[in-house]
């Protein structure tokens, strides 16, 4: 490291207080010695490394009631400081029971992730250099690193030139300034005025798109209603000319057109909107089209995926989330626009203590979101691209893909299952639906199943509903994935539907029982 | 761990992919191996233990053009995976000299903070475990350590029971949330219809509020022009009785109160608000209190210096960061709320493929924001609470305000310098305001010092406007400041002034050289 010659000074005689260092330790009134930081950095990685390792091992899902953690903790917290061996003990023994292993190989719930190694050290990284990216000066790198892989995604992704953008926390973030940003190009004056004095306007998504698109309406004070839910043709894509309609049967209603969000890699079957044909009608009616494929986005950077994205080089922003299904720590998400004026129109604010010499010359990436201060997630993302490469992306997103295909493939050979949408990715929405048990019954009976195998620890899933019957969804994300994981949940599965079949008594009484 | 004896099971016959697993790997489609990520983990231990060490032998400030980054760094992604060794090099090649070292001890722009060595353990660990804490069933223990760790930093700040919360990134964000909570009470139609048609509202704070108040106001739809900005006395303090009049006069035209936002610990002075007369206004008027005290929040654990704060119990809602003074990595930031009904009501939501056997019964803490997914922030919070104590905490902050304290004393006592504010907490507001300079060129004056010293390496100040005058900022929050770190910067400025008093000529020429 850069040695800096500079003289030391004098004490400030008169203070009343005496910083009292001990020799090779940075004080009483300082940070962890270096020794200890060393010797307890050493440790977790290790605790880590062995974690990963064996994480296969344990329940899935945590098997605590409600409450059993905080009574496990004290009441108050220390007066004294702790030695940090007992932290770690405490975060093994009360802690690590509570958790739900997103990072077991039969964790398909929501959707499923990797942080992965590369990953983790970037955090770590990222964590010990602690800067704030919130504008060019306060860390040069953490800005232009940011600008750069962005630009890298972009390129992978396939998207033109001209998308530029910054790295959010969630989707929900991204998806809300990407919002903001096309409100203030319906509503210029809204920025100093408020929307109290306007006509009302309407943001057009699918039945099936996120729940964060709703929020998104009520934070931005569209209101909920303004979020108009476009049907889905039978494979849960929005129907173009059903948008069409509805947004000129709003116009001639005197209402304004704000935006519409189209979905690749939907919540509950990752199904995709037809984007081009939605970019027709957003160009048709002046609407700003948004490109949510929060969980979808990273298969684009597999050509025989990418038909699935056609016509999304024409929208006015899009998210992708390297935090889902690239391998990347909670939390990533990139949200790149074509319009990086109007977003950060829309938003930006620089106080005086914020305005330095760069302002107007580098890019401040506070400009693009509600957050002022920013951590430095570029980091963690620059290692997983670099230490996985694109190819090794590719190959690893192609066996998600393959693994969830042969399942399905599977389910509709097997009576009684239903797979509930096409598998376009690495999702299946699938629905055990025995033949003479109606509707309801199923839908009681899938409930149970959720609950059987989430319990069980074997796997666990999560559910969803589609026009209106309760489907359950296994997700496939993580690099820890490998076909005798999915065989065994799809044995679990096959028994809990031959006791179904075969066994007479009450439901409870019939399950395999849970191991221990 | 606990071992799971389930059955292995036969593979998916038909599946066109095998994992070609290799023993003791995880295999080509996997992650890091565990060996590799062992190796690599202690040494991204061992970089970030002699960085620490070392940081302060660093320039503070990057000494990098605009630009400079990106030019070192390849256009395109890598097609093929990479050695991590290599990652690591380009790191402390390329991205290292671009950081500006909020660690280094002369670090004094903005907030000063520290990540500390039991914080960044907790973040290396909260990324290993890459759980979304968004519903209690998708990590009991992420959603109940939250709360709980939320739960001991209220009672640390001496706030009665009721008050609870949840983490968010930042600052921005928690105010955004409170007052779309704020906004929700004055306008319950809102969350549906939106704000369209309704009677326009303002919320208050004072001219030394943070910029994230405005940005609030933007986001919410409100407007920036419905931020009020309340005069301040000589001290930087709002003023409550011009803040009763103006809300008076704005309901006297139909606008509707919707918030106040008081800040102890302002952004340009770290002045605070009248909290208890604010609250009186406050109630009087119907209006929602939001307590921004995101950098000094902290220092209310310390008793001497909690009468700052007086009066901040009756507040609907209060934001402080633990990552500004709390020793906790970027980022985290406690809402708390008196309110948590009307904070969940304004924006949760909760889809089908979010419900739970749990919700209603269990906390789901992603109804408290507008991100779903949620790191596991609690847990470095945990680890630091616990490591420092709440005794060790006041030690640390106590020695920050008396550097602050000491370095103002040495500033009044010397001709030439002023103190604009009085030192409260850790921050100092100064000028360098020599006698027979006009104020516009003292203006100039200060702006080139705070060059000359950010560009010397020496230390990192940043500058603020008051009354229409530049300002320059020092604040302290570094667990590796010392009183030799103060004088060093002091002698700096010292410096500066006598060559201003004593040497003829142009301003470039008679600045001491830069350290290399």
């Amino acid at each position: 490291m850069i040695h800096d010659p500079m003289r030391p000074s004098d004490s400030i005689g008169h203070t009343d207080v005496s910083p009292r260092e001990t020799p090779g330790s940075i004080g009483p009134r300082g940070d962890m010695p270096p020794e200890e930081f060393r010797e307890w950095g050493g440790a977790t990685v290790e605790w880590i490394a062995r974690y990963l390792e064996e994480v296969g091992e344990l329940p899935v899902m945590s098997r605590v009631a409600p409450g059993d953690i905080r009574a496990a903790l004290p009441t108050h917290p220390p007066e004294s400081g702790e030695a940090f061996s007992d932290i770690l003990d405490d975060f093994e023994r009360v802690i690590v029971p509570g958790i739900t292993h997103w990072n077991h190989p039969s964790f398909h719930g929501y959707f499923a992730v990797t942080g992965s190694g590369p990953g983790i050290l970037g955090e770590m990284l990222a964590a010990a250099l602690n800067v704030n990216g919130m504008v060019w000066r306060s860390s040069p790198a953490a800005t232009e690193l940011e600008e750069h892989v962005l630009d890298w995604v972009r390129q992978l992704l396939g998207l033109p030139e001209g998308f530029v953008g910054a790295i959010q926390d969630t989707a929900s973030t991204s998806s809300l300034v990407a919002l903001a940003a096309a409100r203030h190009r319906a509503y210029p004056e809204a920025r100093e005025k408020g929307l109290f004095a306007l006509s009302r306007g309407c943001i057009y998504a699918s039945e099936e798109a996120h729940s964060s698109i709703e929020k998104a309406g009520i934070v931005l004070g569209l209101g909920r209603d303004a979020v108009r839910k476009i049907e889905v043709d039978s494979e849960f894509r929005m129907r173009p000319e059903v948008l069409r309609r509805a947004v000129l049967s709003d116009r001639a209603q005197g209402i304004r057109p704000v935006a519409v969000v189209a979905t690749v890699g939907t919540t509950s079957t990752a199904s995709a909107d037809p984007v081009s044909e939605i970019a027709d009608v957003a160009d048709e009616l002046g609407l700003w089209l948004h490109v949510d494929a929060a969980y979808a986005g990273a298969a684009a950077m597999v050509p025989e995926l990418r038909p699935a994205f056609r016509g999304w080089e024409r929208a006015a922003s899009i998210v992708m989330n390297p935090h889902k299904w690239l391998f990347t720590p909670v939390d990533c998400s990139v949200l790149l626009t074509r319009f990086p004026d109007e977003m950060k129109g829309s938003v930006a604010l620089t106080p005086e203590y914020l305005r330095t010499r760069e302002t107007g010359v580098a890019t401040n990436l506070m400009d693009y979101g509600v957050a002022l201060g920013r951590r430095f997630r570029a980091l963690k993302l620059w290692f997983v691209l670099r230490y996985f490469g694109a190819d090794g992306i590719r190959e690893r997103i192609r066996y998600h893909v393959a693994l969830a295909q042969g399942l399905s493939e599977r389910m509709r050979a097997e009576a009684g299952w239903q797979v509930m949408a096409p598998v376009l990715f690495s999702t299946v929405a699938f629905r055990f639906a025995p033949a003479g048990v109606a509707p309801e019954d199923q839908d009681a009976l899938n409930l149970e199943l959720l609950e059987s195998v989430n319990a069980s620890g074997t796997a666990f899933l999560s559910h969803t509903r589609l026009r209106g019957r309760v489907a359950l969804r296994l997700s496939i994300g993580n690099l820890r994935t490998r076909e005798h994981h999915i065989e065994r949940t799809w044995a679990f599965l096959n028994d809990f539907a031959a006791a179904e079949r075969g066994v007479a008594g009450p439901p409870s009484s019939r399950r395999p029982a849970p191991p221990r």
